[in-house]
């Protein structure tokens, strides 16, 4: 019987709906991305921040926005037009109106003779240039002649938008999502990771979580180092695991990049979940890190920060090129299965925690009933195993790891912990 | 041949004079006692907390006292007489004058249907009400009918009172001793443990030690809640052992609580001594802790605090009743043995010592006439080793494996770190 | 074929000219000295410090000057001549002008049974006392009679005077000679050391080095005592390595007195290196150290320092005396061989780094035209490489280790860190 993956459609929808918009690192197509996910998770916060702004070693840059870029053939053929696919524009090209020989116009080219159908993304963000797009066989069709060349776009001091979601815990600890919305008219590198954590934000929206879980939506690389250098401290003092959402909407294999140090309860709750799923996971090393990880793990930061994806940026055919598309490379089925698996992981998480004590010293139970008011011989009851629990809850040792020391089944000591949660005499 | 238990019968003396007063948490019975023990320890600095006084989660609770407390039955009889024995009124009773049924009485009576000739030992410190403790048997034999029920007890802001001893040693790294004086007429849990702490002050007294001993004579929990919240810093710093000191007064084999690492130093030199001495020490877990070593080594305070006893509280069947008497549990026998069993601990911890080095670089021994002012080939005899010694003084290591990795016998050793100190060069 | 040693009798040659100086911990000959090292090394710095400073535990003596001393003997021969050999006179000697009997005069000589033709050194720098060093041979000649005794030298409030280089690298990270200028007219204890340190900072003045390197001439003790207590700070946050020239020039076998932790970077480069030169290397223990590395590895300072040296102090017959002598224990083949040890382990300590990311988050290598402007798939290039070696950058790990992690040869890996330091993107 087939599969409804009624969530993957959901997901797949929305990815339709962020497909035309010309997403950037900055401008309209960024902010209009945005505006849909907001209508997704209304409590979405618009973050911006100037142009001009110093971010560790970067700056942020100037706004950018296109109006309308094509090329007409000497025949009058209007080629690599803008508002058919913005992969046709090379990112952040500045202005030209001009007419100029094919020669001429080839510098400005950009296509992948090993893809001769696909047109290949490219980019030019901190340099100012100019450049088109598109496929090789196209590319290699064009007659020699005058060209007529438009780049209708507007470079400015304006802003950066990012959006922030928190969807408030039990506790302050958070679990740490970030995905990208800079990239255009690419499905699986990358609509699926900002579709995925919509996703999983709205189902976590519904329950009454433990953890505080953290969603950005950020422009790649430059979008990251915004929110470290404005959130640092806090990051460091409350994520409990943190995970960059990218190439999550194929039906390949799952692959996981590690955290810099391999060994973070992000990496472990990964494996662990891995496993018990029984699930072939393709694991990479640092080394092959290839996107936000590369900052939330950097010396100085070595955050908690892992990937999990389907088939990994740099190594799937369409990566990087039209070929990655919905449907073909991205489909209901490949989004589900990446949702399921996250929520295993937030599950696993959810089931996880490390107790810290809120007060030096026993706290008083019995102003809070929690122990017997009146003392006679043997007449602890719960109140016994409750400062059991307290005595260990020193921050280093997870409940499973309590419930080994203590010989408590889980359940029974989760209801501990969960009174104690309630009185504030631990913080999980 | 008989032993005399000299020693033992003192400590009985004091207990037999002890007997009599109604301890509580607070009030004249807490003080009185605190008076006897500064009788035999002059030096004792009582010391006083305000009712109201926030400590860590708590709060000093009002000052108690009991002024008398009866049953009548209806027949006449008076029954339950807090004069007679303390344990009769709950610790904490508020006020109540009047006459009511039996059934009602009922609401307000504790005995131990498995121990019918026990007094339970019962307490609402935190929570106002009234009750008596009896015997089962007695309470079986109460007839219906109208009784009339005396309490004159006070609860007023007042204070608590504690004590504290110092006997400075030549450093100030403490031995540190915490015993509780809040509980009523009972032998081993507890007179046991302010006799053989006053014992042991007294036999420390007359010695020139090597470490400062400190004893504190509290009210269980909320005072040693209340010392930690007035010297944690201190006792952070200088404690290098402590011992809770409860339940030492019977004959039965000794137990021992670890600290909550078990690997304290106070944990290492019980279990040292216990095996040159080939004594079979029952050894519980940190999960049976039960006295103050439950705040001394809460997360947070991680003090180095452990527990050697006889019978283990909750575990005799004496424990909390009116059957812990003086003679039948608690003996002479039993308090010298115990007595000697710290002091073969104090010994072994005199012997120990973590020297640390007063000055960066080599002090100048020679303006000290410890190395030769003269400097010549060959003409360094003790002022070399002195020098080995300083080099290794980074406070973790033992003089024992000082001695091990030096090739140095242990007096010659000692010998030298003692002059060393003599001359402020090292702190042991 | 004769080896030439010409850099060997170019230290043989300054050794000569400082050989006449009346060296002590301070005065003209210790100042002479340094002038003589600063003839070679223009840009050592004199630096003072005023009698009567306190340095830790010490206090800086007087300013001591000898101008003339000797004994008359009763036949009037002039004996034990000061201006012949410095050693006869006792180092910081008081002044004394007087006519006395050989039974007195006795108790104010030195001499060594068992070495009958040596002149023992002998100081006293802390204890007024005046005395002369003779052979016990000389010694044992001496007829009863009245003797003339001549010492006249000064000591007052004055200066004592160490030279400091600094050979500024790439980096603030130094590495850190230590030799000392106090010894009178002895050859491998001491001028190898001041004339091989001399050498060494003349080789590495003509290089431009990554490491800073620092070399201090000092008084022994006082000296590295007076330098750590103005520089403690700065040498615990730079210092990677750091060694105490002593005993540096004779043709004997090399030997090793390790630093404190015996497995400071200083440790683990000297071992790495007589391993690579398969050199046979006498490995002594902490508690064979006898020089500065007393105060810089004592507790408190615990710096990684260690010490090389051919015949150890102490462990070879003319030690101390007025047979260790240039020629004939110091020779132009031991300063070379040793200093050719020494620039080996220079040499293998710039080869080490321990980069530092400059930047949390990655850099932006596109400005600095480090990783191509223009993105599209596959583009990376050797920015990737740069990426990654930037990851691994935390401090922790040396190039090496990186190298193996990175699969990089050591090569292309030192140019990598060598275009990030150009762009002030890691610290090495």
């Amino acid at each position: 019987m087939k599969q409804a993956y009624l969530r993957g459609n959901e997901m797949m929808a929305l990815a339709r709906k962020m497909w035309p918009l010309p997403r950037s690192i900055s401008g309209p197509g960024l902010v209009q991305t945005l505006k849909l996910i907001k209508e997704e998770l209304p409590n979405l916060e618009m973050r911006e921040i100037c142009s001009g702004t110093k971010v560790f070693d970067w700056t942020v840059p100037d706004e950018w926005e296109a109006i309308e870029a094509y090329i007409e053939t000497p025949d009058g053929t209007k080629i690599c037009d803008f508002s058919e696919n913005n992969l046709h524009l090379v990112g952040y090209s500045v202005p030209v109106n001009s007419y100029m020989q094919l020669e001429e116009l080839q510098l400005h080219l950009h296509s992948l003779p090993a893809q001769p159908d696909a047109i290949p993304y490219v980019t030019s963000y901190y340099k100012d240039q100019w450049g088109f797009a598109l496929t090789h066989r196209q590319r290699e069709s064009l007659m020699a002649g005058l060209y007529k060349v438009v780049v209708e776009t507007k470079k400015f001091p304006g802003k950066l938008t990012f959006g922030e979601l928190v969807l408030p815990g039990k506790t302050d600890k958070e679990v740490f999502f970030s995905t990208y919305v800079c990239h255009p008219a690419m499905a699986n590198n990358e609509l699926s990771g900002p579709v995925l954590a919509t996703q999983i934000a709205k189902e976590l929206g519904k329950a009454r979580n433990y953890y505080t879980y953290r969603f950005v939506f950020i422009p790649e690389t430059i979008g990251s180092l915004i929110y470290m250098s404005l959130n640092l401290p806090r990051m460091k003092r409350n994520i409990l695991a943190g995970f960059v959402l990218t190439c999550v909407g194929d039906e390949r294999e799952f692959s996981y990049v590690p955290s810099r140090s391999g060994i973070s309860v992000a990496d472990k709750i990964v494996l662990s979940v891995a496993s018990k799923l029984d699930l072939n996971l393709k694991q990479y090393s640092w080394l092959d890190r290839g996107s936000d990880e590369r900052q939330y793990c950097s010396p100085g930061a070595d955050l908690p920060v892992c990937s999990i994806m389907r088939s990994k940026y740099g190594e799937y055919p369409e990566y990087h090129t039209s070929l990655d598309l919905l449907d073909t490379v991205v489909t209901a089925r490949g989004l589900e299965e990446s949702l399921e698996f996250y929520l295993a992981v937030i599950s696993e998480i959810e089931a996880k925690r490390y107790p810290t004590a809120s007060y030096v010293g026993e706290p008083q139970l019995g102003k809070r009933n929690l122990y017997p008011n009146t003392s006679i011989k043997g007449s602890f009851g719960n109140g016994r195993k409750l400062t059991d629990v307290l005595s260990l809850s020193d921050g280093t040792l997870s409940v499973e790891e309590m419930s080994r020391i203590l010989d408590l089944e889980l359940p029974e000591l989760n209801d501990l912990l969960g009174v104690l949660e309630d009185h504030h005499l631990v913080d999980l």
